[in-house]
C-alpha cells in the first residue's frame, strides 16, 4: 500500500459491514501510553524524541514482524499528505500541524490498527472497527499494549494508574467512542434526552464529522469522559450498555417517523438522492447532510442498488484532502465542490429509488 | 371537448412553440365593451344581466356558428369549474367568486379566443397566442369585436372613447399584456431597471403567476398601464417594442451568465432537475420555481428530451384545481402537494441531464 494511492477507497475496516451497521458506523478504541524515563513529548528535546522513537519503532517492528503495515515518517510528509491521514482518522485534528519532529505512524493494511510514536503521548494505539464492536476493539488494543508493555517500562503510578500528557487521560488512558447515525432522533428532537443519559453515565455526546459543535448529517459520536476509576472492561460495558441502549432508541423512533411522518421522511430522503445524483457543486456540509439522508432511506428500504458501505465510504473520500488527490492538484473552493459533486454522482450511478418509493 | 376533461392537457395553444420561445410564454389581449343602453354588469339588476346575456349569446351564436366553442353557464358550475377556468384565464381571478348571475364564458376549442359576458363589463374579447405575437392576436380580437360591434350598439363617448365598468379601462379598452421568462435578469438584478423603462412607456412589469407582488418561478407580466391617449395600433406597437427590446436583454444576460456563472447555474438548473425528477412533495411556489429552472436549462442545452411546451403545460397543470381533477377529489395540503409531485414525475421520465452536462 502506498500513501499516495489512499484516497482511492477508505480503510478496508470501513468497506465491510459490522454489527448494528443500521445505526453505527464505527467503534474506535484507544489507548495512551508513556515511557516512564523519557519526558512526555512536549517536553521532550529533539534529541529525546528520537530516542522515543528509535526504541518505539523497534519494539514495534518485531510485534508487527511479516505484517505489511505502512510506517510514516510525519517529518516527511507534505501538509496535504497528513490532512489526508486525519481525514481517516490515522493521525488526530490537533497534530496534524505543529513541530512533526520524532513522529511517526505505523499502520496496517486495513488500518483496523494505527499507532501513533511521538503524538501528544509517547505513544498512542488506536483500533477502529465498522458498526458496534468495543470489546473486540478494546481486545486487540490491550493485546497490544500488553505485548509493548513487556519490551518497554510504562510511566505507572500506583494511585493514578497510566500517566499522560494531559492529565484528563490519565487513569486508564483509555478513550473509547462509537460513531452513531441518529437521523430520527434529530428529526424528533429526542438528541438533548440522550446527551443527558449519556452525561449521568461520565459519557458524552459530539456531534461527529462537524467541525466545533454543530453536527453534520446527523452524525454523533458517544465517548467515555472519565478514564480514572473505573476498570477498562467496566467502562466498556458501560459504554456499550449505552450505545444499545441508543442504538434501540433510534429504532423506535425511525418506525415512529415511518409511522406518523412518512411522506415528509420519504420527501426528504428522495430529495437528497435527487441532489446529490444531480447537483453539479455540493459542498462537505451539505454533501455529508445528504449522504445522511441517503444512509437513512437505505436502511428503511427507500433507495436500492447502494449498500450503506459505499455511503459510509463516501463521508471519507469526499473530504477536501481526499477529494485533492482524486484531482492530483491543491485545489479549494467551487473547484473542490465540482470535483465532490462529480465523484459522488459517479459512486451513485446504480443507485435507485426503491419500488415502493416510486 | 368536456369540461370535465379541461384538466388532462393545457389549452392547445399552449402546447405549440411561439415566436421566441426562449424567452416569451405568451401574448395575452383583451378588449373590454359595453352595450349602449344597458346599465354596467355591476349594476344592473338580474333581469337586465339576463336580457344582456340574452342578445349577446344570440349574437356571438350567429358569428361562432359551425365552430365547437365551449359555452359555460357560470351560475350553474362548481367553485371547481371556475377555479379551474380561472387557472387557465379563461375568467378573471376578481370574478371566480362572487354573484355569477348572467355570466356565461364562451371558448375556441383551442382555448385560443374567449368571450367573457357580464364579468365587470358586458363583453371581454380574448385571444391568447404562445410566444410573442401581439399583432396577430389583436388583429383576431379586433375582428370579433368589429363582427359583434355590428350587431349591437356598443357604449362609446366621442371624448373618451369606450365606456368600461372601471375606468382604467376606458377609451382603447384595450389590455396587452405579455408573459417573459427572466431567470437571468432576475438573477443578475437586472429587473428593476426593465420595470423603470416600462414605466417610462406608460407599461407596468409585474411578478406572473405569483399572488401579489411576489413573482414566482422569474415569470413577468409586461402590460399596457394606459388606456387613453393612444390608438390600439400605437398601443401594440409600442408595446411589442419595449418586450422586443426585454427580450433582447434576456438573451444577452443569459450569455453573460452562462460565461461568468457557468458552473453556478449549471448546478442550480440540475439541481432543480433532480428535485422534479425525486421529491415527494412538491408546494406550488417551489414546482414554479423548479420548472423556471428546468425551462431555463432545456433552452441552454443542459436538459434534453422535454420540450419547452411540455414545462409551459406543467406551469398550468400543477395549479391546484387542475391537481385536484386529476385525482377527481377535493384535496388539499400535504395530499395535494404529493399529487403535484407524482404529476411532474410522470411529465418529465424522459427528461435527462444532456451530455455536456454530465
Amino acid at each position: 500500500m502506498d500513501l499516495t494511492q489512499l484516497h482511492r477507497q477508505a480503510g478496508h475496516w470501513l468497506r465491510n459491514r459490522g454489527p448494528d451497521a443500521d445505526v453505527v458506523i464505527s467503534t474506535r478504541v484507544r489507548l495512551a501510553r508513556n515511557l516512564v524515563r523519557s519526558p512526555f513529548p512536549t517536553r521532550a528535546s529533539q534529541e529525546q524524541k528520537d530516542e522515543v522513537r528509535e526504541q518505539l519503532s523497534q519494539v514495534l517492528a518485531e510485534l508487527r514482524h511479516g505484517k505489511r503495515d505502512l510506517w510514516i515518517n510525519l517529518p516527511e510528509t507534505s501538509d496535504a499528505d497528513r490532512e489526508l491521514l486525519r481525514e481517516r482518522h490515522l493521525i488526530s485534528r490537533e497534530h496534524a500541524e505543529g513541530d512533526q519532529h520524532g513522529r511517526t505512524v505505523v499502520f496496517s493494511k486495513s488500518e483496523i490498527l494505527s499507532v501513533m510514536i511521538n503524538e501528544e503521548d509517547h505513544l498512542r494505539i488506536q483500533v477502529v472497527r465498522a458498526g458496534l464492536q468495543l470489546k473486540r476493539a478494546f481486545r486487540v488494543v490491550g493485546l497490544i499494549d500488553e505485548r509493548i508493555g513487556r519490551k518497554v517500562e510504562y510511566a505507572f503510578h500506583d494511585r493514578f494508574g497510566y500517566l499522560t500528557s494531559c492529565p484528563t487521560n490519565t487513569g486508564t488512558a483509555l478513550r473509547a467512542g462509537v460513531m452513531l447515525h441518529l437521523p430520527a432522533l434529530m428529526s424528533l428532537r429526542h438528541i438533548e434526552k440522550v446527551m443527558q443519559a449519556a452525561q449521568k453515565m461520565g459519557m458524552v455526546v459530539r456531534g461527529a464529522y462537524g467541525e466545533g459543535s454543530k453536527p453534520h448529517g446527523h452524525f454523533f459520536q458517544i465517548s467515555n469522559q472519565v478514564t480514572l476509576g473505573k476498570s477498562e472492561d467496566q467502562l466498556i460495558e458501560d459504554l456499550t450498555r449505552l450505545v444499545r441502549k441508543v442504538v434501540e432508541y433510534e429504532r423506535q423512533m425511525r418506525k415512529v417517523m415511518l409511522k406518523e411522518q412518512r411522506s415528509k421522511s420519504e420527501d426528504r430522503i428522495l430529495r437528497s438522492f435527487g441532489i446529490l445524483k444531480s447537483a453539479r457543486m455540493v459542498t462537505l456540509e451539505e454533501g455529508m447532510s445528504h449522504l445522511s439522508d441517503l444512509r437513512l432511506g437505505i436502511v428503511l428500504g427507500m433507495i436500492s442498488d447502494v449498500p450503506i458501505e459505499a455511503v459510509n465510504e463516501l463521508f471519507v473520500l469526499i473530504q477536501p484532502a481526499h477529494l485533492q488527490r482524486v484531482l492530483g492538484l491543491e485545489i479549494e473552493g467551487e473547484e473542490l465542490d465540482r470535483q465532490r459533486a462529480e465523484f459522488i454522482r459517479s459512486r451513485l450511478t446504480q443507485a435507485q429509488p426503491s419500488n415502493g418509493s416510486a
